[in-house]
């Protein structure tokens, strides 16, 4: 029989900012697949499991090697960085699956489980304050996989909706200067030079620190790609060096 | 000295859903601060705690009570359902701490600790499979505090921006047809009536269950307000009934 998988958010970092259905799944499965960095993150709460580590960009690969390890039988915990199905492997795994359901009579629905984990929108709002406290949108900044109009596309958008905006993958090697483009973007969409922002790094990790900001200093900020970036909505304020968007209650 | 205040997203409601620190930062409290339904759901866990509620439109009375209890030196949680800083407590109570900063020397923004949890979006996303594995926009349907012209402005440019869509508080008593309405702006804005869609019921809790069906199907379901409500983007797919936004990988 094929054994389940579990495609698990494992939230931030430390073991505390994990659910405890994210604990017990990487504790009952055989095997622990994941990216590198993050299989390094919980490698020590299981000293004697077997791990399956791909580099970056072999997603697929890691994908497929989940669906082998449950065809022989074993339990897998593919664990993700903070939620699963938030930029995770929760899509593709549920892509790969007809495929396998097709090759296999062993193979069903029920074998894929999502555990869900708490994403750096949420981890990196908990430290800048409540700057998502009201609607909001997430948004990549990456353009491996999606193209860059798409993502111009949405950031007006949000402007358009007054949404709180969060963005994920701010910066890496190639793309030093996407965040620039962003605010720039969100600037001439309508936002104010003065909209309150934040960033935090190193979310729920060693080395966490966060800073609040206008949009205009955002934009000559030099951010990586452990950093989470939050623009407020035209409502938000920064009351206490933390960054707030308020829900409308009369105080 | 005051005492500290966490405010806890305590997610959707098992236990086995909380985070280590929520569940501690409980365990820790003198007392637990919250909505009657909340305090109900974590009540067994913590038998001879001191636990305070105030009802439903009591939120503001509700925070004062934190600030007040911290001032006795009491250590205080407060907790909200999902993720504290998601349409929780966190914005109130850092717009509420100038004033008590102002009336006590004792009170800094070091009393105040949010402690993310995992909120509705995404604990009800696991359910459905993926559905918001890329950018998306979450929205409330309650206009007690936002004018409904707000919440349609910003419908509108989640269909512009093509993200795909939560909805939270998608009906109530006296809303009743507000889920029609959204769904109604969502077409007009030109989101297809055929657009993948689902919702879950009772998320992490006692009688959960969950649907997918198509927007035009959506616009005439009869949903509480314990259900959450996914809109895919113009990708998404239904695939072995599970809700599925592809992230982008080539598979």
């Amino acid at each position: 029989m094929a054994g389940k998988i579990y495609i698990v958010g494992m939230g931030p970092g430390f073991k505390s900012m994990m659910t405890e259905d994210a604990f017990n799944a990487m504790e009952k499965a055989d095997v622990i697949v994941g990216y590198t960095v993050y299989i390094d993150l919980v490698k020590e709460h299981f000293p004697n499991k077997e791990f399956f580590t791909t580099p970056m960009k072999k997603e697929i690969e890691r994908c497929r090697a989940c669906f082998d390890f449950a065809l022989e039988g074993k339990t897998v915990a593919f664990i993700c960085s903070g939620d699963a199905g938030i930029y995770g492997m929760a899509a593709p795994m549920y892509e790969l699956l007809p495929e396998y359901m097709n090759n296999s009579s062993d193979f069903t629905g029920d074998n894929l489980i999502v555990i869900p984990g708490v994403t750096s929108a949420i981890s990196g709002a908990a430290v800048l304050g409540a700057p998502i406290n009201h609607d909001f949108c997430l948004i990549s900044l990456s353009d491996l996989l999606t193209p860059w109009e798409v993502i111009e596309k949405r950031l007006k958008a949000a402007v358009m909706g007054d949404f709180s905006i969060v963005l994920y993958n701010p910066s890496s090697k190639k793309r030093h200067d996407y965040l620039e483009k962003a605010c720039d973007i969100l600037m001439e969409a309508g936002a104010s030079k003065d909209r309150a922002c934040g960033y935090v790094e190193n979310i729920g990790r060693v080395g966490q620190n966060s800073h609040v900001c206008t949009l205009l200093e955002l934009k000559s900020t030099q951010v990586n790609m452990f950093t989470t970036v939050f623009v407020g909505n035209s409502n938000t304020r920064i009351i206490s060096d933390k960054l707030v968007t308020p829900r409308g209650y009369k105080i």
